[in-house]
């Protein structure tokens, strides 16, 4: 058959992911599948099974990725690789992540229907730990296969209750023996939900990322006064909640502030005594700044970290902020992003040229591989909720774009 | 001896603080001695052997008050009463409601020593659960025995491990026979630190409040749109937690918009998912309103959930408020507060007609018998911390006022 005329089969695609999101189903019709809980390893175990019926070489790895390898005619070739992960949010959505996996397993069981045999090796992927809701931070994994974070210290990573990361890791058995050390990759593909609502907002059925924003993390700790709160009148008082409020409304403005092209958000705080009758003398908050634009995501921080010093200062509650994590924005490679709209274009489906405001796996596939990413719309924006939801024609729609780029990736020579 | 002349013995008075302050110390320099757990259990196993070398005559009631009683003369006139708490916030402070049960065992010992008799029997009390923290609400006991809380309900109420009042008080062994019921009193004396900065500021020893401002308690549920903060635009979020620092700063510049006399608090609030990359979908966050003038404090809550209700619609957070607890301020007896201005001046303290911001158990008391408290300084106006601290002069004062109070009232043929 004409390759160009080939498909994934929708259907399929859609009953899988149906099976899988039965796997830690919540009653408000999401999935709470926390990495390396026992939600997990039945997820993985029904991956690999099905892994196994395409006659992929299974290999698992210390930090617990999963790979299937479909070997290529050219074995010494660099393969493609494509995948996502398969843990949730606490309360997540039936997409996030899952969609991704089992769309390459799509890709994968389509060329095994068609017997169809591609130049490169095709790896199919499963990142352990992606979303770092249960342990700290995300995108560990793979992380640690692109060399970037250190095995031993993800090992050492606890959960709320105290428990290791390695030690869940061996609990579920999925502390393999290869070593978490990246290879050769010719060329790496992500498809993920968007998890925002511009494709929606635009009428488009695929987003081609042209990379993702830098992400900066900031943790401000305040103190305060406590006293009890009748005796005490509100002059002179140093009320470390007081503090708080104003400095969130001076984060929520920070990107009108800037000019646009940004995002900052309080995800997380933290209040104490948090007794209703006794005064806040002590204040935990994050910050969360997006932008593609790092110079302007620091630029802003400067200002707003000015803000927040003159707040502390005239309220009396000394301030200590740590800057925690910071990742320069990744531009993807641009060959690969121009073949997803190239692709989406051959294929009828509108398409975007787009930013990721979330990390991905993809973010540190990126600093080893040519990668790029297909996006498909969620409904509402909505994602990281029990109601996220995309339809079953964008999830096909995405597959097949999917496909043709590996397929292409896959028959190449050389690099892309 | 001339009874102008007697005054209680301040280095004993300390030394018993002292010897309490060890129960249940915390590393920080406070104590920990929540309502019926092992420490309050230690606490009142002591006061009762102090009661017993006095001979009094130990009455445990069904809600674990416990009352020593000194007879008089007159055995069929009403009694004194005096008391405070012996429970503490946690992480509180070594005087915040202990002063007033030492303070007047204090004057009950300095009367043995004499041989003093007095008209009319004395009544010392130890309130269980005064503070509310452990089991909510405050004041529970002596609200119960006054007739203005149920026996049964408050048997019920719960900690956060979901422990039953009723169960703990039965497991200290201080659930005793006596009816939790009121009996005439001819006067009640509550000896305290004021907890505030008030004194201090002023340069005065002892304050003699006039009574306790009006308690407004509010519960506020608010309610966004969670999501992935960085592929979500500014632009039409609906973040709860945003919706709720404008709240908050709006119900601090409440006081000053009614024109003072007023305090207005948040001292609690939950975030969820409270994950600092997504965008908050619930908060609950609680208000607390202390005005002497009851129509001011109302007021001032009609004009605040109207800006809490604009806020909510101009941000599409959708609002629930519960108006979960109010109590009217409290004016003691004129003469009785007047007696405590009194003996202040006749022994050389420095004095000040006040009111009291916080609760205490002789709100409860305030609605069976005439009453009056006896403030002195908190330095630096804190309490419910470690660090709350009155100087020994001031509690040995305070002592003395108490003494001479009680003594006058004991001496009294009929009600004051």
């Amino acid at each position: 058959m004409d390759l160009k005329n080939l498909r994934i089969d929708g259907k399929r695609l859609r009953s899988t992911l149906e099976e899988m999101a039965r796997i830690g189903a919540t009653p408000g019709g999401g999935v709470q599948r926390l990495t390396l809980t026992d939600e997990d390893k039945q997820a993985r175990d029904l991956f690999v099974r099905w892994l196994k019926e395409l006659d992929l070489k299974v290999t698992i790895d210390e930090m617990g990725n999963i790979f299937g390898r479909r070997p290529g005619r050219s074995s010494d070739l660099a393969p493609v690789m494509s995948g996502s992960h398969i843990d949730s949010q606490p309360k997540g959505g039936r997409f996030d992540g899952i969609l991704g996996v089992m769309g390459a397993l799509e890709v994968l069981r389509t060329l095994h229907d068609h017997g169809i045999e591609t130049e490169r090796p095709i790896d199919i992927v499963d990142w352990t730990n992606e979303e770092g809701s249960r342990f700290a931070p995300a995108m560990v994994s793979s992380g640690v296969w692109a060399g970037a974070l250190e095995r031993d210290w993800a090992y050492d990573r606890t959960d709320i209750e105290g428990k290791r990361f390695e030690d869940e890791l061996i609990r579920i058995g999925y502390k393999g023996d290869a070593p978490a050390k990246k290879w050769p990759v010719h060329a790496y593909y992500e498809y993920h939900i968007e998890q925002g609502p511009i494709l929606e907002r635009e009428g488009k059925t695929i987003g081609a990322p042209k990379g993702i924003v830098c992400l900066h993390w900031y943790d401000v700790y305040l103190e305060g006064e406590a006293n009890q709160v009748g005796p005490t009148p509100m002059e002179g008082r140093h009320d470390a909640l007081c503090a708080t409020a104003e400095m969130i409304l001076k984060v929520e403005e920070l990107p009108a502030r800037m000019g646009g092209n940004m995002v900052a958000t309080v995800g997380e705080i933290q209040n104490y005594p948090n007794s209703r009758n006794i005064i806040p003398d002590k204040v935990h908050f994050t910050v969360d700044i997006r932008s593609w634009d790092d110079e302007l995501a620091l630029d802003a921080w400067d200002k707003l970290r000015g803000d927040l010093e003159t707040i502390a200062r005239r309220r009396g509650c000394p301030i200590r902020i740590e800057e925690t994590w910071r990742v320069q924005h990744s531009p993807f490679d641009e060959k690969l992003v121009q073949r997803v709209l190239d692709n989406a274009e051959a294929l009828g489906y509108p398409s975007l040229h787009m930013v990721s405001g979330a990390g991905h796996d993809a973010s540190y596939m990126n600093q080893v591989a040519p990668t790029a990413m297909i996006f498909v719309p969620s409904i509402g924006g909505r994602s990281h909720v029990e109601v996220e939801k995309t339809s079953w024609e964008d999830c096909e729609a995405g597959a097949n774009v999917l496909l043709h780029c590996i397929l292409q990736s896959a028959n190449e020579g050389g690099r892309p």
